[in-house]
């Protein structure tokens, strides 16, 4: 039997084989990164020095001996970040995640089956999108506004789902820092979306990843779960609030429904250092760091939407979100964004388009995600310079930059947008 | 919607709920802990300061920047220490997973569907049986001797396999400190085996989570994927040679199969600092730390050895196993151990019952599994007795421990082992 022979034998839904791993582009503005210079090396380094002296020795048994929930102290510093959510539990109530992709899999899992109907908000989570398909279930894209899901619509569609016999299971949203439009959801929205949940018997799974980063909105409304924990999962995560090379996240639930995601969790346990460190520096830092690393994206996010406005004008719009590490972009129209990605990354720069994103791929092709967290400033700035010479050069769009006026054939239709360019 | 009524939307595949922990056993024999003893604290201590403080800014990218195969330092300790198991590769040829079970279910996944045959030892780590009941497939045990898989009785199975119509897709096998039984494959075996997958069109999956711990035997063969790595996938783990709360396993195979093993990996990467930390130590300290920690496991086996024979005489048998963490004690054929279990546990022994680790479950009814690796030596001996005695009271077996007749009525049939039972 060859090589080929062997891969014969893999099963006809494995996926398409990744491709060789050949480095990260010089503009990165994909995935959900986080910045370096936000890492905090000596006090990490401070926090693994303490807890493996006084716990080392508990790495030689499964899970610490602190059981399948995960390590104790990790839990107990969950429930106490929790409780800034309007969640009232104890660490018993939590169960340590290897990030909160591992949360996706399992209560996905718990309540999916090929065939069963999920709404999720019409742009989401790529990798929720790519879980879900796999998995063949129906996905319908519920509409966003500037303040998260339409809940009219969302009714509607619940309503339109159970007169076809085809009720909807569970509604997955992000609403506190949507992803990728950074929106969040206010009061009123959330106590319609619970109420709609028992009555048409369905499932919200409430993903707050992004729930501690907010630096420019006041109020933001308590946690779904926290209103409603009979209908309701919760899962977060530290990837954005430390590093995502950590897989450290949490799931939160109703002992009936945890005891069965812990069941599904058949991999012997989380990391142990990476639990035992994002506890012990987190129990004493949390505060303090959440100053610090919101301070750094806000003025990175600020560089971005300055060299936005300069490089594409008014051509282009976003809502500037509160918080977050994502800047969700629109273009004309008539732009499809993929067309611009394989030029983008021959010359180093790299963004996610709208359709990865986008429950229904097509609405999104005139969109694009960046992330402004892991470039440095200046970066940022060259990279979104760049961006814009290379849709100029493939689709002659925008025709005027940094307030000069690209293409002569094209000036006196331009002309007529002066004024507002330069207001913007 | 009531607690329960969010319970009713649970798929009908959900497994039964967890129940709560409750903590260890005084007397811990059952599961893979490894000696607490054995755990380097001030070393890893020091790796963990060395390591954070270069890289730890690294933690704000995915994969620490180095790519979906993990940590590059950590693959290129892997395929140093591979090269010990005849192993040629280079880190690129490596996939970093979340321990050893992590390597299983991605494996599992992408060769085998339900209704597909595989065939593992007839005795086996419970976790893979576990999986594979999940997956629905059906399952063969290949007879073992004391030099791993009957090959001549593997062969006739798989030609019978062959003839119905129902070939054999893979075989899983833990050549090298077999678990439960502590077995190694002899490489006239393993040579045959490479033969029959050639001829019969199988994967070999080989499973060496325990090949770095042998301290009894000379002459370990290479790993059966130095010999054919066109027809085998090979796994190992950090979790026996350093500790279980760590989730530090390895994937390796040829990169038409691994690459499709990195796709279904949807796990946005394994525990960054677990990973950095285990590279870190064991490129400095690997083969010292293996001394230690055999010389520490040598003396525990010996106690639970020496403790067995005092408390059951010559009732019961065991091959000492060369290696590992496990001993696997055959009771006489009239005791199934299952009975033993609640009671045992009720007086804080806890042990693994053979069922659990069988293929088919009843052909090891009179057989358990006792992890010596992680009480002390105290421990052991206490835990032993106190487990002969609930036996006795249980099952009225043994009839002599430690010398003395405990049953006066039975006295002449026992006294005729009596020479026996001393000079073991």
């Amino acid at each position: 039997m060859s090589s080929s022979g062997l891969a014969k034998l893999v099963t006809a839904k494995s996926p398409a084989p990744t491709q060789r791993f050949t480095g990260l582009p010089k503009y990165n503005f994909v995935g959900g990164h986080n910045a370096p210079e936000g890492i905090p090396v000596l006090e990490l380094t401070a926090a693994a020095n303490s807890v493996l002296q006084r716990e080392g020795h508990l790495l030689a048994l499964y899970n610490l001996s602190h059981g399948p929930l995960g390590y104790q102290p990790l839990r107990e510093f969950v429930a106490g970040k929790l409780a800034g959510r309007g969640i009232s539990c104890t660490s018993d109530d939590i169960l340590i995640t290897s990030g909160s992709t591992q949360g996706l899999n399992l209560v996905f899992s718990l309540f999916l089956e090929q065939g069963s109907t999920i709404v999720v908000e019409e742009f989401t989570y790529s990798s929720v999108l790519n879980r879900l398909r796999n998995q063949e279930v129906e996905i319908i894209g519920a509409p966003l506004t500037e303040h998260g899901i339409d809940i009219v619509r969302l009714e509607e569609l619940l309503e339109a789902q159970h007169k076809k016999g085809r009720p909807v299971r569970m509604v997955y949203t992000i609403p506190t820092i949507q992803n990728p439009t950074g929106t969040i959801m206010p009061m009123e929205s959330r106590e319609r979306l619970v109420a709609l949940a028992r009555q048409y018997n369905f499932v919200i799974f409430e993903d707050e990843c992004y729930a501690d980063l907010i630096w420019a909105a006041d109020g933001v409304p308590p946690s779904i779960y926290s209103m409603a924990p009979d209908v309701t999962v919760h899962i977060g995560s530290f990837s954005k609030t430390l590093g995502p090379a950590l897989r450290v996240g949490y799931a939160i639930a109703e002992w009936s429904i945890l005891s069965r995601i812990v069941a599904l969790k058949n991999d012997a346990g989380s990391g142990a250092i990476d639990q035992m460190v994002v506890a012990e520096y987190f129990s004493h830092h949390f505060s303090n760091h959440l100053v610090r690393l919101t301070g750094i994206l806000d003025e990175k996010l600020k560089v971005m939407s300055e060299a936005i406005d300069a490089a594409f004008g008014s051509g282009v719009s976003y809502h500037v979100p509160p918080g977050g590490i994502f800047l969700w972009l629109k273009f004309p129209d008539y732009i499809d964004v993929r067309k611009l990605t394989a030029p983008a990354l021959a010359a180093g720069v790299a963004f996610n388009p709208g359709p990865e994103w986008s429950a229904n791929g097509e609405a999104a092709r005139s969109w694009m995600r960046l992330c402004f967290a892991l470039p440095s400033k200046e970066i940022i700035a060259e990279g979104i310079r760049k961006l814009s010479e290379i849709c100029y050069a493939e689709i002659g769009f925008p025709e005027i930059s940094g307030n000069r006026v690209r293409s002569q054939s094209r000036l006196p239709e331009s002309k007529m947008n002066g004024d507002d360019i330069t207001a913007r």
